[in-house]
């Protein structure tokens, strides 16, 4: 029974049905945002619960194909696949509940990421780089939080809608480190303070920094796994020992030439 | 005959005659997107007239010229060639036409990539980076048609000129990709949804991530083809079995020094 | 006496307390932009208090602690704190300071730096990079300047507001620099001379030609370090000595195959 | 005489004081830009001749100093400056000459790098990249050119002031390609052509794909130099051959040993 299933699961076939529902689904989630003659509605309506049955019976096939069914909720993407389809079920007409079921049919096309693999390792290698960008996010919120309570005890009076508090006067700034009309921006606090353009200046520096920073830091990371320091030492040592041992050979010669000669 | 016209094609004047024409077809273009008196647009005409047939003359002699007939039609450029010149031929006064007429003669300044190795080199290599990318142009899609239905279902009331269907949408979010006035749509569903500022900072940090993590991609695939590991592993397994040997030299060498002795 | 500090200041607890305290004042001046009820405002007042004094008691103990009270003041570090915390003494109710006891509170922010190890490390890198930049700055500064000082001769009468003196146009290539509206700023001029489309272009160009070489310039700095042109020449200059030793051993045991035949 | 005017071309007093001289002619450019007191303008106009004058005298110890008279006048810089000094001797009250009087005065800011090596040697690097982007900016044009034609075509009846003549569309284009206000232009092209978002996203990806090239090609290009193919090659030829000579030096002892026992 497992082994039919097991193999119904590593059947291409199958695999390429999936890929099909999924794009299916996610165009019934495109074709809902248009304005549609009724029978149409109802027809995406029937189409919507045939997909919610077909994942549920593949993710049913994939659960007990699984040797072990401990592992098969260890992986975060087989919990993911399992939480939308679940969700799935919860019925779109309770007004409640509708707006959870919505999102859920729209994160349905999630599930292409964990079904190709090329995806899935894309998404692994954006996660995996997240910690080591930790430092420098963390010194950019500092920056921000920084501009963010100098401007809004500066240019709060100015305008309050965007300088209002700590948070709306972050937003601001991102706002001006995207360069979206920051000069609007700047131009109104320059009335009242005529330096101000400093306080930008400095900002769009200190944030264009931390950011060369962080591309710069991937990309050396990313050449770094694959042009090894470690390796290079390794060459180098050997080559040294290559040298002395070759001084080793040479002395012995001689001395055998010696012994030869001696004779 | 054949080797005659062989010999007109690799001519250097014939190049050089060849790309003056294709220069002189691209100015007549241009030309034309100006207002001109009568006598200057009859010129042009019969000048247009001049060009196609020039170029017609020219893709005779290569393809007379070329050893295998069929040979000729499996390159791209030359089939790209043709096209455009026997599409020209089509009169630009029929009204039905004109416009395609137009555009081929547009295109014709595309025959300057075709012409000149180095472009073609260029574009090849463009070519080539296509496939690779194909992932993250997929993961891309992905995030902006997600970001596109939310969007739709939510913002679709507060401004169905930005928000009205999932195509809209992912105009809307790709103009907020390039910061282009993204304040301005942002603001506007604020008014109804405060915490929507996270919908789009979560938006611009995913598709800048997939973009950066493109860049690099492209970067290092170059930097790869260069530096391979497999050199690197070469020079690696190469030392490590000069060592050996050494190490075998060195024992050799004591035995014979063991057997001089002993004599 | 000075052996219990250096316990205490190197105890896990006291350093998370500290990062605890920097985090809560960043918190306070947070709250601060907000508006608030009278009591959280005199909260607020004692709280900043309770911060200052438990920072006063911490620099201290970190004082006492330090072997050599002169190398304690050599580090910028340690300089920075102590201001930071000398100026928080100064009430915040004197209007006439008030102004930077507000801007040293916000500045507190900044200690998370000094004790965070990897944010440190982080700006005193950022710091490393600034000299070997400086050049670059030199030249951009150069051509804002020519440029600033044309602009301000040619465009000073169309728009005084963006052209009015040379620190003014320079503000405004700023702007164009980011691309912000620089299109409004180019059609304005364009009315008077049509032609000043190519001093924005040329502007644009050499700016984003010498920001691609600050950004080329670090990138291979960081480069340069970890796979230096030092170690690649060793290993050649090991490689080729090998090759001339082993000629040399090649050499030795042939004459040593002629002393053993010749006997 | 010569000798001595050496000597005084490269004192390090001599070389401070023309940069300071360089850096109060730019000072007195800038000034100019400002509305002065009368007396100032007239302290202004002396303190310009007598930059003027301290430049002329500069070149003259210069070009007396030289060796070759014609190796002088065969370096670009020398060139440069010789004519920004020539030009500056033309009063600029002349009013029909006063523009280019002025701008020379400018262009003296530049003599800053042909005084300063660190900024020669960067200037000098980007004239040296240019011709090796030729191609791409060639490629980059006849998209330009396309798209402008095109452009020109299709809209010039929508917006004349944008879409008027082929020149017109190009600068349109480099408008879209910095994102300044792309979607005003776009949003007024899509009333009349549904579809002619097509023209602008194709438009941003060929653009962004041939400037993303151009970085990578200048990177690649710059880490090539110091981490050469042909280095690379050179170890690995040698350890080849190293490695054959070991094999050959095992096969000389084992005869070694053949002849020792044989004996």
């Amino acid at each position: 029974m497992r082994n039919r299933l097991k193999q119904i699961q590593d059947n291409k076939i199958f695999e390429w049905t999936v890929v099909t529902v999924i794009i299916l689904s996610a165009l019934l989630i495109g074709a809902k945002t248009y304005h549609l003659p009724q029978y149409v509605v109802s027809f995406l309506y029937y189409a919507d619960w045939a997909v919610t049955i077909f994942f549920l019976i593949e993710i049913s096939i994939r659960f007990m194909a699984a040797d072990d069914k401990k592992a098969f909720f260890k992986s975060g993407w087989n919990i993911f696949d399992t939480l939308i389809v679940v969700v799935s079920l919860i019925p779109i007409e309770d007004s409640e509940m509708a707006l959870v079921g919505r999102l859920v049919r729209v994160f349905r096309v999630l599930r292409m990421v964990s079904i190709v693999p090329e995806l899935r390792i894309l998404i692994n290698s954006l996660l995996k780089a997240m910690p080591q960008l930790s430092y420098i996010m963390l010194l950019m919120f500092i920056i921000f939080y920084i501009y963010g309570a100098v401007g809004s005890f500066f240019f709060n009076e100015i305008n309050p809608v965007l300088w209002g508090d700590i948070a709306t006067s972050m937003l601001t700034l991102f706002r001006v480190m995207t360069f979206e009309d920051w000069t609007d921006v700047m131009y109104e606090t320059m009335t009242l303070y005529p330096l101000s353009w400093t306080f930008y200046l400095s900002f769009i520096f200190f944030t264009a920094f931390a950011f060369l920073n962080m591309v710069i830091g991937i990309v050396v990371n990313v050449l770094e796994k694959e042009n090894s320091a470690h390796e290079r030492q390794l060459l180098i040592d050997n080559s040294e020992e290559e040298l002395t041992q070759l001084d080793h050979i040479q002395k012995e010669l001689a001395e055998i030439k010696a012994m030869l000669r001696g004779k």
